[in-house]
């Protein structure tokens, strides 16, 4: 590690950095930790550089007005740590405030790599672009087409249910009937086996070990080469995506149909991985796949109007929902988890489409599964992960503290299993860089999953008489005759099935010692496969780590209360919930699953507590799981509230300043060499005519306000050629409408893709009709919240930041509020303003996700 | 009805007309319909009156820039009826959309009392007031501090839970006592009776119509003349107030004792009403009163931090919660009726503390009603609406198109009630307006409810055996020995535990003439009881109806199938939804809390399409019940989304103009006339410093923007007095800061009371440091959508309209946007522009809610 990389932190607002300082900074980057091999990357500034094409000497060189830039000239150099640099330049005009002096105290040497922030990762625009094109188009709409735009959205939303469903009943046949035939053998073998001597368990361990490598090799090679996006669960993408960050790859088709073949191959290779998170992505996908009228390279020209990212977010929501309602028979649980981890501006009208969408989904995925069952027409049945109903459990009062005291150490076994995935997964961007690396890491971690099966097996002796009541199917394995073995039982069945014997097995069933071996093997198995390249849910997982030590809990409350009758499958479902609230940390939308998936509303208090203090304890260490994956991936993810005590930032601290601008009629050239020049995604649309004041304190302006154009629209006219100089313009204008830009959308070809001549170079274009001419902005004193409320709660890209003569002085993007982070840890809060680094290769981007 | 009522629609957008036009149309005031009195109050306007204080002469006979406001002299006359006049104005400038033909099209004759907006209601400040005060407390804060408020909250929100459950487990048990002392004295009496003849029976008639009556009395004096705001549900309150409408009275102490009062009355007396409805509004007021520190004239100065209107909404939200959650046992429903009905902007921090909120109160509701049945410890009781726990059912798929049809009547039934109640309460306003007529109405309701229970129990043969499996308490009534009349003993208990028999009881209880005959009798009792001036909550009259039918619907089912077993409780489940899904029109919330109060997850699918499918039915004819009323009042209520099509409209269209402005630095006398002046509630602030151009076609200006100022600050400042010219300016200056205004908050003196000396008028005012130096704004061309999701999503309350150089030239309020309503009729869309009326009597403002 480069020892250069501590020296430049952020400490000081980038807007008070002269350029000269600015340049120093980039050409020495930041090195993130551990995790990234970076890229030198010097001419790409991640900053709006200093531009304002056609008058450049004006705003660059020439006299600087107020706050004068130059002579602020602070060199970051290396020998600058923790000063109070950042005081110094605040202290003049605004009160102090404790934001800056924790982020000065923040000791450098922490700083790891979960403190930068990716310029790689781009923003959705979930912000609507209002120009003349799309007036014209409403000016021609009719009520009636209105009406036919809903009734499309409904039919989508029953589209995208029913594709969920079907797909959530496809893999669960398929998963069924291969864990049938396999564990069949297995059993069959095993207890062959027990009669014999001991020398013949080497062929049933070498099958298991085999039949384990199979199905997650192939799942494993589909993903690495094929569409590394689909491995992991999914929910932190999904995540992401509601947020506002663009995933790459993360809704193709492709990513689809790795996710398909790999999720089939995770769970029949007996992986400890769960379908739920799968379930959750490819319910993303099919969400925007269905409402975009396209399947990969073939436009079906439907449903075009949903074309943008605003009316993408609406249908993906939607099939996240479908997809959680299919996993685990929850609809109202699939609407609250959009809720609590994705949406930030919600409606009313979106919730009941969101809703029915969940609702087919569960409708088709029973009706089909009743079919698959023998019992067609019974739609009693729920989920993929039908963990049974618990019917006439009641509890007292007594025992709540029991609960309390299991939500304490599912939330303390939950933050070490987020703690270990962290380290591991730093381990794994550090050594486990190849492809073929990637495929052995899975194929070993399935290996090892068997051999730990079979030796738990072998060396714990809980053999159990056959009685009444046993689960439904027994394998005899080492023990004598008209015994079985529980481990083998555990093991020898999909992790689904062995939640629900953990929940409703009658006491007596399990020993302790089984359930202790189980769970501490388990557990690590668990938190080794989480974040490997195959995909893998950690809902399951969870809840089975946490079945087994709340049933060796019910044990023990059972031992020291003989009179009592307790029954420990309670105890199971309030282990299980402490521990996945422990490791994800949610909790209304987790009670609501639990509750919808065993089917019983009297325990709905308890787990609720328990998931409110599981994740109470949980956060006190670290994030939830996705939270940490989202921040290793350096994800420029908001967050629902600005960080407390920020409001003496202003927009004037986080702008990006100097900002690149384009003139109302500008020059094709200058469009074209600035599209080359730098990555931004948004420019502000000037006039020209400046009233400046030189008396003002304000920093240079770059023209009057018109309008906000996006880097997309600027090819789709380049491509159109819409030059004010070509003869047959009007024409041109003609054909161009809103639906030019809808067809082009999302895969907008590269600037590098188009030809532009010399002699057109020399053209203008008007970019009035396209420009937003009314985008939401700001002024130079609005303070972070207020800018940080704005971004959440419209779900903005860019806010162009005006003086008070509405003149362009700067833009404020996702990052530049993304990087003021609050960090609680122990109960203490911190903000810091992270680095934003373009060093990021773009292959990570898609990598590492849990 | 004033003929030239008709006369004065608003077609044209207001930005539109000249004054004089204006002045002469608040001249001829519009009657709104049946169901106002009216006074005339010609003086004061209900707009921005043109002025510009201090420069009055330039801005109002001076000079006219651009569009010349005097040219397009429009005299609306009273023969201008459905003219093309917003055409004629718009297709200039703008491509025509359907929405301007829309409105012309709207036949002015169906212009009833729903299409006018009363512009009494003031507006909640949502948006935080940023100023240098605020930036100076937040300078003196530390991350201890942030700590010990989130600390506060969390408290704060334990009380509010605690509270309410305690309030909500004092009325039930009283309630119960109450009941249960009258109704076995009415069974003893019309049991003696049966054995006897028939005359007899006059004593225990008179006995119950007396019994009813009594309760009922006390409850509706006290509503009547303590506090009117107690009387309906207060669940079409709670969504005004979420919404960030101020509903006069709605959070007092006095209304929370009317209310309690009021509800146990109702209930004890008989009515046909429930008790969440009220408990949602105790929850509400509740949650205001605690974390304001605050019971009525007493200041206990602690939680002084959540004195501001945001973060009373945050308090009010979980108070709601907190409601339905110890009225139902449903904490999950909780949370999510507050989303469906009223948030916005949602908040996952938020979310968790409503969440433990709710958790609370039912945790606490159900530890003390435990004791009080026997039962200490057990927590799996749950709510004050426990429908009882529906085991063991399940249901198959040719099920599903019988209760679709189910959910069809619902819906259908569910708006007749909603229109027959309308009609009801247009006769209300017209004719029962004295305070005596009030009271007499609810004893007259009370008294007929006996009435009609009689006669259903005399006339209704449905005598049964007394068998194995019987409701709890039998009243033997006219029946022989050894039977009981099941009509009676459905009469002789609360409304829930009747609605608890409906779902329970085993097949073959009832008659079908019984429940017809019941499901009549009470539906027109629940629809007259609705809106009178008691306390009345209309969920379980809806169930009641709902499970009554529906049961009937079970019956015929079981005769047309004999050979499957049915159990017609499942049926009264679907019923209760239907009808009461019909007639609120929710979905999700409903969902989850059927599912939390009968504790059954199974049929949670069966019960959401019926919801769907009924609110689908039901909107199709009108709105919900509380959204009627809530129109019925006049109140300017954001939908969830702007009216479709309306992108064409932009802020120069709905913007008040002109405005009243403020300088920077003011004259003390000319911000108290203003005052006087103008009952308008947020001022621009600007700068004189002025740009004019002559050639620009904008609207005249008021100066550079600079900030905004509410009434209430300058209220406050008016009363310390911080004028320039004192001689102690700094030490005043210094005494001020934002702990003050938070002091004075919620109820600010009005102007009036203010002694302002001649001397003092002369004085000036420097308001920069208090006003809000950076809201948001909007240019001349942001069209409608834009701001309305601006408005919808922070909150606001006004919002100032600049020009492309960043002068005043308008101001939005909720009201302009409030009044292009959506209507959905019959499947067509239709968009109206309201009539914004200052003509409804301050006292109307608190009364009539259902």
């Amino acid at each position: 590690m480069d020892e250069s990389s501590e020296t430049a932190p952020l400490l000081i607002p980038r807007s008070r950095r002269n350029s000269n300082a600015r340049v120093s900074w980039n050409q020495s980057p930041y090195i993130g930790g551990q995790l990234e091999i970076l890229e030198r990357r010097g001419s790409v500034s991640d900053n709006y550089e200093v531009n304002n094409l056609g008058r450049r000497d004006s705003s660059i060189n020439g006299p600087h007005f107020g706050l004068d830039f130059e002579s602020e000239n602070i060199p970051l150099s290396s020998d600058r740590r923790g000063s109070t640099q950042y005081n110094a330049i605040n202290s003049s005009s605004r009160p102090r405030s404790p934001l800056a002096t924790t982020i000065i105290n923040a000791p450098l040497r922490e700083a790891r790599s979960t403190r930068v922030l990716s310029d790689r990762f781009e923003s959705l625009d979930y912000d609507l672009v209002e120009n003349t094109l799309l007036l014209k188009e409403e000016a021609q709409q009719t009520f009636v087409r209105v009406n036919r735009i809903q009734t499309q959205k409904w039919f989508v939303m029953f589209l995208i249910g029913a594709v969920v469903a079907l797909i959530a009943d496809m893999v669960v046949i398929v998963v069924d009937e291969i864990s049938e035939f396999k564990y069949g053998r297995l059993r069959d073998l095993f207890d062959r086996c027990s009669t014999t001597s001991g020398d013949c368990l080497v062929q049933p361990l070498g099958l298991w070990i085999l039949m384990n490598i199979l199905p997650v090799l192939i799942g494993s090679v589909i993903v690495v080469y094929m569409s590394p996006a689909a491995s992991g669960s999914g929910v932190a993408q999904v995540k992401c995506f509601l947020n506002g960050v663009k995933i790459p790859q993360f809704l193709r088709v492709q990513t689809l149909i790795a996710k398909i073949v790999g999720m089939v191959g995770s769970l029949t290779g007996g992986l400890a991985v769960g379908k739920e998170g799968p379930m959750i992505h490819i319910g993303a996908i099919v969400g925007a796949g269905i409402s975009q009228g396209r399947l990969g390279p073939f436009d079906f020209h439907v449903f075009e109007n949903f074309r943008s990212d605003a009316e993408k977010r609406d249908f993906v929501s939607a099939g996240v929902a479908a997809g959680i309602a299919a996993a685990f028979g929850a609809p109202v649980g699939g609407v609250l988890l959009i809720l609590e981890e994705g949406a930030s501006f919600w409606n009313q009208s979106l919730t009941w489409k969101v809703f029915f969408c969940s609702l087919v989904s569960v409708f088709t995925y029973n009706s089909i599964i009743g079919v698959y069952l023998d019992r067609p027409g019974d739609l009693s049945n729920s989920g993929l992960v039908n963990l049974g109903v618990m019917d006439n459990m009641s509890y007292l009062v007594y025992e709540i503290p029991i609960f309390l005291l299991m939500a304490t150490f599912g939330g303390l076994l939950g933050a070490i299993f987020v703690s270990l995935n962290v380290w591991l997964t730093a381990f794994r961007h550090k050594h486990i860089t190849s492809r073929v690396a990637r495929v052995l890491e899975v194929v070993l971690i399935a290996a090892v999953s068997a051999t730990v099966g079979f030796l738990l097996i072998y060396f714990i002796d809980d053999c159990q008489m056959m009685r009444d009541v046993t689960p439904q199917r027994t394998v005899q394995m080492l023990c004598s005759d008209g015994e079985y073995s529980t481990m083998a039982t555990m093991l020898f069945q999909t992790s689904e099935k062995s939640v629900r014997n953990l929940l409703h097995d009658a006491p007596g069933t399990y020993k302790p010692i089984t359930l202790g071996a189980f769970v501490i093997a388990y557990f690590f198995l668990a938190c080794w496969t989480c974040g490997s390249w195959i995909p893998s849910g950690q809902f399951i997982p969870g809840l089975l780590i946490g079945a087994g030590w709340g049933r060796l809990v019910g044990i023990g409350v059972m031992r020291l209360m003989p009179g009592v009758s307790i029954d420990p499958g309670r105890y199971a479902l309030i282990g299980a919930a402490a521990q996945l609230g422990g490791i994800v940390r949610m909790t209304i939308s987790l009670t609501v699953i639990l509750i919808e998936s065993t089917g019983n509303i009297t325990f709905g208090l308890p787990i609720m507590i328990t998931l409110i203090v599981a994740q109470w304890i949980g956060n006190w260490f670290n994030s939830g799981l996705f939270d940490v994956h989202i921040k290793l991936l350096r994800v420029p993810l908001l967050d629902w509230e600005p960080p407390p005590l920020s409001s003496h930032l202003t927009a004037k601290d986080v702008m990006s300043y100097p900002v690149y601008t384009l003139k109302t009629t500008e020059s094709v050239g200058a469009i074209v060499d600035l599209l080359h020049k730098v990555t931004h995604n948004g420019f502000a649309v000037v006039d020209e005519g400046e009233l400046r004041n030189p008396l003002s304190d304000e920093p240079d302006t770059f023209g009057q306000m018109r309008g906000l154009i996006l880097r997309s629209q600027l090819i789709t006219l380049l491509q159109a050629k819409v030059f004010d100089q070509r003869l047959d313009i009007a024409a041109v204008r003609k054909r161009l409408n809103i639906q030019t830009f809808r067809d082009a959308y999302p895969r907008f070809p590269s600037i590098k893709s188009l030809n532009v001549t010399e002699e057109e170079r020399r053209y203008t274009m008007n970019l009035t009709p396209y420009m937003n001419h009314s985008p939401y902005i700001c002024y130079l004193t609005t303070s972070f919240p207020r800018i940080f409320k704005l971004f959440r709660a419209l779900g903005l890209r860019h806010l162009v930041v005006v003086n008070n003569r509405n003149q362009v002085v700067g833009m404020v993007t996702r990052k530049d509020l993304a990087k003021f982070r609050v960090e609680m840890h122990r109960g203490k809060i911190k903000v810091e303003e992270l680095h934003i680094s373009n060093e990021l290769r773009a292959t990570t981007l898609t990598k590492g996700f849990p």
